[in-house]
């Protein structure tokens, strides 16, 4: 596997997707570059013609690794599972890592997408409520699935993707005011490993106001 | 691995998600059995306290197999692909597979969460509009992508998980009136496979008119 250079993450220090990525990263041991994407900036920089070049998807974050570029946190994260050695995060045995997938998936495609950046922009004025709406609702249908599965993390006693999605979603929701946010001690429990903790939204390179 | 009893599929002939479902126990070649869930009758069925004990999701499809129960449609897909011979649907090559994964990821993140039942009841006035922008931005930004992917099928010349998530997004597309659905070539080719054609939201045991 050619590996020569540094894979470069064009990312948001805020961003939940971005986050996984660094957490992956973080956990696997593997250096990168960074190059700030701000969402928010100049009616945001993933809208240029430039960033399009690069991921006509127009989000992130997009990973240029190994003479490819790749968009969607959980690709990313399963190419390097394929291709990188290091913490495994989707177990071998096939019911748990169904399991990883089923918990990642519906994060990623059941709550996160429906309270992004780019929807609640659609939204405006009723925005929040909707974020509530959709985060609640997704905790909801999640807390009985953790039920069965977790152990220390989400699926027994491994971190996994599944982990790897759950915390930036808690960080959502934190940020977007939700009252209850479940799952707590198993996030609380994730938080304390240093992967997570260092790819923090709190403490990136395009962090306003980093450690105040 | 336990397979004694046949695999459920808990879902409804057009929801995109049951249909990917389908298409990849055809491919496979996977007998199974279907319990009809009807998203719009009695307010729909996917609400009663039945259902959510299956699937707290309360969303289809949701599959009994092999002693558990998997909601998330690639989480299914990806199961299948590691307990079940047949036709591979995740390639080997590990750029190639994360091209598959990215495609996929995208539909199954980036544009159907948007367009969903759920999502438009939410809204209802602007619906229409809605599913609009998000298809069509969606299939916008995954044109260049099969650009560079694309041979007969979505990656390369192998029939892939990106095709199982393709054909259903612009079946959705169609039917939300969008007036200008790219890819149809690939589209259209993959249509001609049996699999596709079998297990089509036209011909399923729930549809109404079946055959009219």
């Amino acid at each position: 596997m050619a590996n020569q250079t540094k894979p470069i993450i064009h990312g948001y220090f805020r961003s939940s997707c971005s986050w996984r990525v660094r957490i992956d990263f973080a956990l696997k041991g593997i250096e990168f570059d960074q190059v700030p994407v701000n969402l928010i900036k100049d009616g945001g920089q993933q809208f240029t013609e430039q960033y399009k070049g690069l991921n006509p998807i127009q989000q992130v974050p997009a990973v240029q690794i190994d003479g490819i570029t790749l968009s969607q946190s959980l690709a990313v994260i399963q190419y390097i599972e394929e291709t990188r050695r290091g913490h495994r995060l989707l177990p071998t045995d096939p019911k748990k890592c169904a399991q990883v997938h089923m918990i990642s998936d519906f994060i990623a495609s059941g709550i996160q997408p429906v309270q992004n950046l780019y929807v609640l922009q659609k939204l405006r004025a009723e925005k929040v409520q909707w974020a509530h709406n959709f985060i609640q609702r997704g905790f909801e249908a999640l807390e009985p699935i953790l039920k069965e599965t977790a152990g220390k993390y989400c699926v027994r006693d491994e971190i996994s993707m599944a982990d790897i999605c759950l915390v930036p979603q808690v960080y959502n929701a934190e940020r977007s005011g939700c009252c209850s946010v479940p799952n707590k001690r198993l996030n609380q429990t994730v938080l304390k490993v240093d992967a997570f903790k260092e790819s923090h939204p709190s403490c990136q390179l395009d962090t306003p106001f980093r450690g105040k």
